[in-house]
């Protein structure tokens, strides 16, 4: 993709052209003047999740009463499971949606590390998300301090080198758990790969795909990966703290023990006996009653990712990071920003960072802009990284042309030191 | 509480009287012909949650989208909390608002059995939960065996004696972990005395309030208590699988450890560094983003129960239970039914079970009524209880005439005999 022109006409050929633009409808978005770039941390309100909850709240829970789970209700973490098997290549009883990011994440990494009891070594890199390393540091807090966490590292802040990956796994990695998509640099494991390195070495591999399921096309199955968990409030639109997901292949689920003995994943709850049998499959994997609200906003969101199709997105989504990229290096690289993500898209999710030495008080000048002037929601990550998250069902090419206009604007005209930067030292 | 007619008239009466009967029409209630008497499993509907609901999506999560956290969303696991607290006896700061009873079981059973390292018993009873049995089944796994869990015996299925429970608490007792009230036979542990127990032993107590928070009067911090959780559907009316509670005294937060390490957990999670650090206080004791909707949903059922008070509540519940069991001394005994709970008013939480040989298939008539006949909505628990939720927020005297009498019509005129017992054999 090479883009020539920067106008805002251009930008606006681009959205007529686009076949993906009718699913901006789907969604809330009554603010002509917001221009909302961080569908990556908490995706939009889809339209249909309204009367989804409705329908949720007054038809079913305030008629149907206890009977509720037995209308099927019960079944929800697998149906939701199965339909976000079809974003991720997996089949439909390997996932099933449930709890929080974290906890899934527990469940498995301790499941892994007791299946490769005789190995001591946690790969990771520098790049996951801290609160995986947390979670991580607990679990061997929790068996010890039998393991060690090894953080494979990056030369550059960006991208993680394929040596640098293959010099960390060994005869004495139980796990491989990484982040496919960096939540800042948006750098993207080759999955395949890494996968079968994991594995050449006789580790487990989990993948945490919070930042890349419903982003990029993604093929557990055909990369013969273990294990993997996400998150649905990002680019699958749940809503605040919307259960997470998890994936168990299917030959590994009743060979694993996740150490979290729910009822539910007990082999017959109604009998309400005593001493805990574990049923078979991948509900072995839940733990407690699900947060029903919740997951009912989650389904049809799904449903509209899937009308669209991941691979149309994607390719619409690479289409707009280039573009974002082409409008930062005409516009922005003259002001001192330099790009936080990997040049080549092929190694990108679909957010791009990018950094300049006053990124936090730009970052506060976009966020609290008054009109007329447009506001513009990206997140800041430490230490300088502006991050753009583009979510291809509802950004278009003008939002993204008008965003990084705004953001020359905030730097040429200074508007950015009417901003104070009132981040307490990090120690 | 002497009752002595049994007519529907007199029930009326007692409705009349009853100065809680307003807090009805806080509820959605529009089926005349069917009396729900499961509220100690799924709480009915607030009418003042489909407004807060409609808010929160379309109001807060549409229109403010990522900054709904910094407008408050991200404190509300303490806010709620702090409403939880006040009714069950406990400071503001050492309540939290977060995931499921289980994962909360779960994090302080560990950070209590790593705080008594040195013995190695767990006691409970043989009337807990079995999720919660299985989740320290889990945990003793999980810790290599070096545990064994003690089920307090109950001689007669309905109580727990005293004795039995000063026998099985030792010097080796690293936890005591009770329901407080049970969820089969309504048995009510002596909390203050129980705690007493453990605390003279050297041992940690936790408590597990499902089955009372909302439905009576609970003085944690009056009786020394060391633990607690709960769940919020049930009395508390949260909606179905609505977020779990958990209580940690405010001395124990900082000098335990719980195992997940939670981003939230963690002394500066917007710094992102990659080292965990937990953080201080009741926040320690959470672990990855809250399903925000079902968090939602809890806030103004909470508030009725707190304006309602739980004195009044529970004044109404004990009426209530004994002319539930005056009716069934009078219609059901004489059909072959038995009392599955204390006879005994302070003895007893807010639902009453009564049990005949065909309670199942009675069960199943009560549920599976048709017009005109009147649809009653208990629960059945093995092997032949048919329990009767009291929620006295919504439940009328003249409802618990009608249920009755709708028992004892269908035992005494056969019609339970039209439903089959489709029980699978329970090995």
């Amino acid at each position: 993709m090479n883009f020539t022109r920067t106008d805002i006409d251009f930008a606006q050929e681009l959205d007529a052209q686009d076949e993906l633009d009718p699913f901006r409808e789907e969604f809330v978005i009554d603010d002509s003047n917001l221009i909302y770039l961080d569908g990556n941390s908490l995706g939009r309100l889809p339209k249909r999740t309204i009367n989804a909850m409705n329908r949720a709240i007054e038809e079913e829970w305030g008629k149907r009463l206890i009977r509720i789970w037995n209308d099927g209700w019960i079944n929800t973490p697998s149906d939701l499971g199965a339909k976000i098997a079809k974003l991720i290549g997996a089949q439909p009883d390997e996932v099933l949606v449930t709890e929080a990011t974290s906890i899934n994440l527990f469940k498995l990494v301790v499941a892994a590390l007791r299946a490769r009891s005789e190995r001591t070594k946690i790969v990771s890199d520098v790049f996951n998300f801290p609160s995986d390393l947390y979670i991580l540091q607990g679990v061997i807090d929790l068996l010890g301090h039998r393991h060690s966490l090894e953080l494979i590292p990056s030369a550059d802040t960006v991208s993680i080198a394929p040596e640098a990956i293959e010099t960390a796994i060994d005869v004495d990695t139980a796990l491989v758990a990484l982040t496919h998509v960096a939540f800042k640099s948006a750098f993207m494991h080759d999955m395949a790969t890494v996968t079968k390195q994991a594995h050449n070495a006789g580790a487990l591999i989990l993948w945490d795909l919070s930042h890349s399921v419903g982003a990029v096309p993604i093929d557990l199955n055909g990369s013969g990966v273990d294990l993997a968990i996400g998150c649905t409030y990002k680019y699958l639109n749940g809503g605040p703290g919307s259960p997470a997901f998890l994936y168990v292949r299917r030959d590994l689920q009743n060979q694993l023990s996740q150490p979290l003995w729910g009822w539910f994943t007990s082999e017959n709850p109604f009998s309400f006996i005593l001493d805990y049998k574990p049923t078979s499959g991948i509900a072995r994997y839940t733990v407690g009653t699900q947060p029903m609200l919740s997951m009912k906003a989650l389904e049809p969101a799904i449903d509209i990712l899937l009308e669209a199709g991941i691979d149309r997105l994607r390719a619409k989504s690479l289409q707009q990071t280039e573009y974002l990229i082409f409008l930062t290096e005409q516009w922005l690289v003259p002001l001192g920003f330099t790009l936080g993500s990997p040049r080549q898209a092929t190694m990108r999710g679909s957010h791009v960072s990018i950094r300049h030495p006053e990124s936090y008080r730009v970052n506060r000048a976009l966020i609290e802009a008054e009109p007329p002037d447009v506001t513009v929601i990206p997140d800041f990550r430490e230490p300088d990284n502006i991050r753009l998250g583009i979510a291809p069902l509802y950004n278009t090419f003008a939002e993204i042309n008008q965003a990084i206009h705004r953001i020359r604007t905030i730097v040429e005209e200074r508007i950015y030191e009417k901003y104070p930067d009132e981040r307490l030292a990090v120690t």
